[in-house]
């Protein structure tokens, strides 16, 4: 009995502080429950102040929106040098087109990946730190698909989108897959002197190829007339073949079987340089003289 | 004994009871755990899900950014009839100026507050539903601040900021505040009758304000050459007196110790109404000739 009561004596000692343990954990359990469900809370809260010392409170751009760096009329004038790598052109989306720096060929940017078209007639992947000086892109997910049978060149493929655009004001990414009997593109070699001539002086030292009989991809957009100066007005394409090794700015085409994937972008998201060539740099223009009387009040 | 053993037979089995209850409760809280933590993860991934399907894994844009809603161009010929919420155009920034709907006065956004300042000389806060045509807003957080002792004129102010502004290239957001012993304002009354006329040719039916002696603040922009046609190039301000009862487009000026703040802004982002008026509107313009022979890889 004396072992017998020593063991009773002892049992609860160990169920209680089992029980203690037990009650121990759970309050532990508890605790830290709270701390997760507090700490989720504070970093909401936390969030919360960060975006608004940040700014970030605000809705940003209705979405698809195309993201555009450089201006259209600064880079044809010689503005040739690149300033925005490619992997940070990629973080506003998948599919667009540019220039790559010193307008080393063509830029095609699809399903997340760019592309460099040069002079030499290679395609190869651009290398994320290449920086352009000029580019557009947005995030493709095409919200219409039309299919084309047979277009004989590249003015009745134009005529023939822009009448079926729902919104001559809007922007719109394309994506035009088919079988190129005719694909005849170009592209630029690297510019190596400054200060760099205008690109309209420079076409004698485009270089062009002939894609004939490839399946490929024109990758592009259509640009209302508003944005005339700050990107290319009307439709712009380049080429990429499926296979991926040859593409450039497209000039010239005749295609069987096109499908035409459309995506509507929602709004317009420019970002310049900040160098000092971009800074000096003189836009022609300025306002009309309707706007300058409505500005002044009056004559 | 046989009382005592009941006891000592009855007390364990409570005891275990309480334990498995304890364990049960305890286990319990580690199934609730769990599952919260499930639940985090599970909403992160369908969140991660949802903005992709929304495309919004993208940067967006650097901050401050301008957001602009219309075209200049297009506004001024008679697209006058609002779209955009001032509530909407205000989750884009605090700090703005723009056009009511039917350009009934003038807009002007400063500490988050929408002010419209009418045709009768009255200044009122802008009801949230109110639409616009066209205006711009941004976050504005001074990140320069200028002082100058005395200002003849509007011409005298514009010349001494744009000397001052380091890049003419820029887009830049100012708060002129000070004593203004002449300020000479203006603002449109409500259109009534479409089509409307161009805002050119409705000059006539502008009301002029003589603020002179007010203490208050121009707020406004500077917008560089390639925004021409979009926005209105140059430097563009409307008043708001300190007691917020006074404003519109400031037209005339003599001012003492301005204080000048400035946000330089980094990036641009612009919507458009998709009403058909808009839709059907013919921007002048379009690629230039060089532009055209580049496009088109020669002439």
């Amino acid at each position: 009995m004396e072992t017998s009561l020593s063991k009773q004596n002892i049992a609860p000692k160990v169920t209680l502080m089992r029980n203690r343990l037990v009650v121990c954990i759970c309050l532990m359990l508890l605790q830290a429950v709270d701390l997760f469900a507090q700490s989720v809370v504070n970093n909401k809260i936390t969030k919360i102040e960060t975006l608004n010392r940040n700014n970030g409170i605000e809705r940003g751009p209705a979405k698809p929106y195309l993201f555009q760096y450089g201006i259209a009329n600064a880079f044809i004038e010689g503005l040739y040098e690149g300033h925005l790598s490619i992997d940070e052109l990629k973080k506003h989306g998948d599919f667009g087109i540019g220039a790559p720096n010193l307008i080393d060929g063509e830029l095609t940017i699809v399903d997340g990946i760019a592309y460099q078209s040069n002079a030499k007639g290679q395609t190869i992947e651009a290398p994320g730190q290449i920086k352009t000086p000029f580019a557009f892109v947005t995030t493709f997910k095409a919200d219409t698909t039309l299919l084309l049978a047979n277009v004989q060149n590249i003015d009745e493929l134009f005529t023939r989108i822009e009448s079926l655009l729902p919104n001559r004001n809007g922007i719109y990414a394309l994506r035009i897959g088919g079988l190129f009997s005719k694909m005849r593109t170009r592209a630029f070699p690297a510019m190596v002197q400054k200060p760099y001539r205008p690109l309209a002086k420079l076409l004698d030292q485009q270089q062009f190829f002939e894609l004939n009989g490839m399946d490929g991809a024109m990758i592009g957009f259509y640009m209302p007339g508003y944005l005339s100066g700050i990107n290319i007005t009307g439709l712009h394409f380049h080429f990429l073949s499926t296979d991926r090794t040859a593409g450039g700015h497209v000039v010239a085409l005749t295609a069987q079987n096109l499908t035409i994937e459309i995506t509507e972008v929602k709004s317009f998201l420019l970002e310049t340089s900040e160098t000092a060539d971009f800074q000096k740099f003189q836009f022609i223009g300025g306002n009309s003289s309707g706007l300058q009387k409505i500005e002044k009040g009056g004559n």
